[in-house]
């Protein structure tokens, strides 16, 4: 393809995702097709000849477009939200058009440079300590692949400062701390790295909470049994139903374990941090006080386009002396000199995109107001939604609405006031059922989990074209199948006599 | 920015792409800029109030491409190439449109089904086996962010399966063998998963390659010392000088230590193996026999735009029985009945692009032929350098020239035939002059290596824009800068007595 094909290839493909998005609205969420459905439409071979690119373009709109789930669909709640503006689109363009994997300061300097001045900026209107910035020269920031990406990367670090402090300790006897609410990256980093993980319980009267008691505990019981905890992943807004760890009381344990490093995983709720209001439900002056390490995704719920997890730490040297290497055709006099900052020596991986492109783009088009409209909306739009549940005949909050995200059931209304309570058992077959029907639909989309045992259902507001209309569609939804789904559940089980269980 | 605006600065984003690829040979190769440069641009906190895009965009090309170092310009010999194609950057827009995680198959059918599919047409045209193909349903393969992403991955799953069969081995015992000439990956996996790396020593007399009795050698010195080698990191195309272990020495020594996990490392030579007349050289059948993990990053060398790992395993259980963590929600009816692959239990993160889609641009955009035209092309390239290096008065080729990659150094003639040979001290100063030269010029980049104590210089073809002519210059500017070098270190060198040691 030479430039001036480029050029109208490149028309085209904005055109059509414009077109994309003024079609979005009537596109079912949820795509219709069937595992196995693409090998039906693609040949098993690549062509020996190249082909002429509308080809290409046009097959991305038969074959791909339609396999496609619809996460910028304005009544998609699931999971969480993962962003996708035009800006962030634009800045990843741009970035993809020059191509250069910005290891070091030479690779690109302005790579480094501006990611170095952009994580300063994001840092600044998220209300975070100056200790975390760039600017600092101590602490810093550093764009990394996923929440993932940057646990695993502050592992390393929170490791390799341990084992300098005790360096008799064997690997076998480390242990990573998360709650039993902490997103799967807490266990997938003790697979990674062999290493024990240690869930910590966490009670639903505490809003699934880690508290200080709970932690304390669990260190003194490590310490009699010689095993040596050696990082907390604290969680600022869990994925299951966006629970607050309890910070305080974590800053408070902390002291006497100066060497426990505390990660905030923040990696949804964190956005929300741009609003001054949030900052106290979200522990930020305490985090601020003590965290080693704070990660939050701009490409969840922060109007980036994936990939962008912005990773602070307090002390950059953490990072750098776990995992710096140069070889001979790495080096660089500026990076000998001390002078630049090699974000290599930052992450787990060599070569980077120039992701701070994207972060700056939807900084400055948006401005520190329009983020925080955008933020405020969501979490209105959720109030909404719970608003409505907690006044439902049959639906029932499970935990507090935590900004943008309910977590709810369905509950039978009992048929007399002295009727004994439903065990958790049926209950959680009847909420089965009911996201059984939510899920077969596809004009909305939403996520299941359990909340200690108890099965529940999620929404989460953040795609940036859901209005209040589609929220009140999504109750009405919600609402007409958690009645079809009791009645069904009420005949089985009225047959069956398993309904009542003190 | 609403869908207008979006067209509007799409369509100026496209032009001026174009206007960027039509000034690109104007331009210098390496930036001018010195370290610290953009924070005299660019404010220090982010703006109260959204900006016009227009001047977002304008800044982009006021104070950013002035600091990029353009890894497409046709005088970019440095490292390796980063691929950076029209179609690759059109897949990655499509791609970057929508958004979507694909950590799972329904999180969007199409991104899992054509990555499998992709991955196989991948395989096919480098001439893998069919055995790590996803059709397979045993091996498999996944894009993976980089090789060092690949490597971290496959080093999960091989110390996994390691433990499996030898259960009692602690943590502390493992070890990662590589040689001396392994890409820094290597040793930095070792950093990441706090376990022992050999570097195995290999010999300029091998061209650097690993021989078969080097690592029977070092498997039985381990096996004596109680230490467990569980993978070897095996190199085909050698980031230094683009070196080939011996895969068929290799092959027959893993036969005596089946639980030595064998990954293939052809970041860079594995496009070659598009073209069949490099698969004798680059051992394709011996490692398709018996290797497990096969890695190459189509980013590269591969005309693909970064970011694209490709990783193939010959048993895809290794990875999901390492790495597969599914909570409540994540579980979807598919994955649970086990007849869709879940990519996120192939890879260390959760979240990940859609860069299958850009892959199968390039492949079809190019076909088979326009791909093996393109490898061709380099390889003739940069045998035309190196030819001329071969003849030169001063230049010295350390390595026999490996694909598009020529390893050289400047070495001055003796002025009489009786006159002792230079030792390494002064040589490698002379060509530290000589490289200081040549990275002191902006109009061509280069970079420095080490083999084995020997200072070298690297040249590599690769840029898309490379030409004859572009080659001939760099051979021009080299020589005359050898000579430049070489006068001025004589003139010191004499003075000081330094030059000749036997």
């Amino acid at each position: 393809m030479d430039i001036e094909q480029f050029r109208k290839a490149g028309y085209q493909a904005i055109d059509r995702i414009c077109d994309y998005y003024y079609s979005l609205q009537e596109r079912s969420v949820v795509s219709k097709v069937e595992p196995g459905y693409l090998r039906q439409h693609i040949p098993l071979e690549p062509p020996e000849k190249g082909e002429d690119f509308q080809a290409i373009a046009d097959d991305y709109q038969k074959f791909i477009l339609p396999g496609l789930t619809h996460w910028q669909h304005p009544s998609f709640f699931a999971y969480f939200p993962t962003a996708c503006t035009f800006e962030g689109m634009l800045g990843d363009l741009y970035a993809s058009s020059t191509c250069n994997p910005g290891f070091n300061w030479l690779a690109s300097p302005a790579c480094t440079e501006l990611e170095a001045i952009v994580m300063d900026w994001a840092a600044s209107f998220l209300g975070l300590s100056p200790a975390f910035t760039n600017a600092s020269g101590i602490g810093g920031g550093v764009i990394q692949t996923t929440a993932s990406d940057s646990v695993l990367a502050t592992v390393v670090a929170a490791r390799a400062r341990y084992q300098r402090e005790h360096p008799d300790v064997k690997l076998e006897d480390l242990v990573i701390y998360t709650t039993s609410q902490t997103h799967s990256l807490g266990s997938k980093a003790g697979l990674v790295f062999g290493v024990h993980v240690r869930a910590i319980d966490v009670d639903l009267d505490d809003q699934l909470s880690l508290r200080g008691e709970a932690l304390r505990n669990a260190l003194e019981e490590d310490a009699r049994i010689g095993r040596h905890p050696f990082i907390l992943i604290a969680t600022v807004g869990s994925t299951s139903s966006g629970a607050v760890d309890s910070i305080p009381e974590i800053r408070e344990v902390a002291k006497d374990y100066p060497s426990l490093w505390v990660h905030i995983d923040a990696a949804w709720a964190g956005s929300a941090l741009s609003c001054p209001e949030n900052r106290g439900v979200l522990h930020l002056e305490d985090f601020n006080a003590f965290a080693d390490s704070v990660c939050t995704n701009f490409h969840k719920w922060g109007l980036v386009n994936f990939d962008c997890s912005a990773l602070w730490v307090r002390n950059r040297k953490n990072l750098t002396e776990a995992l710096d290497i140069t070889p001979t055709y790495l080096r660089t006099k500026h990076g000998d000199a001390g002078t630049v900052i090699d974000y290599r020596n930052w992450h787990l991986s060599l070569g980077r995109r120039f992701r701070s492109l994207k972060l700056w783009f939807v900084l400055r088009g948006f401005g520190v107001e329009g983020f925080r409209t955008y933020i405020r909306r969501c979490i209105e739009l959720n109030n909404l939604f719970a608003q409505q549940v907690k006044t439902s005949e049959h639906l029932q909050l499970v935990t507090k609405p935590s900004l943008a995200l309910t977590v709810f059931r369905l509950i039978p209304r009992p048929v007399s006031p002295d009727q004994p309570k439903f065990s958790l058992g049926p209950l959680n077959e009847l909420n089965r059922i009911f996201f059984g029907r939510l899920s077969a639909r596809d004009d909305i989309m939403l996520t299941q989990t359990s909340l200690n045992g108890i099965f529940c259902v999620r929404l989460a507001v953040g795609a940036a074209r859901t209005t209040e209309e589609h929220v009140q569609q999504a109750y009405d939804i919600v609402s007409k199948e958690a009645k079809v789904a009791l009645e069904s559940w009420e005949q089985t089980a009225n047959t069956a006599g398993a309904i009542i269980v003190a």
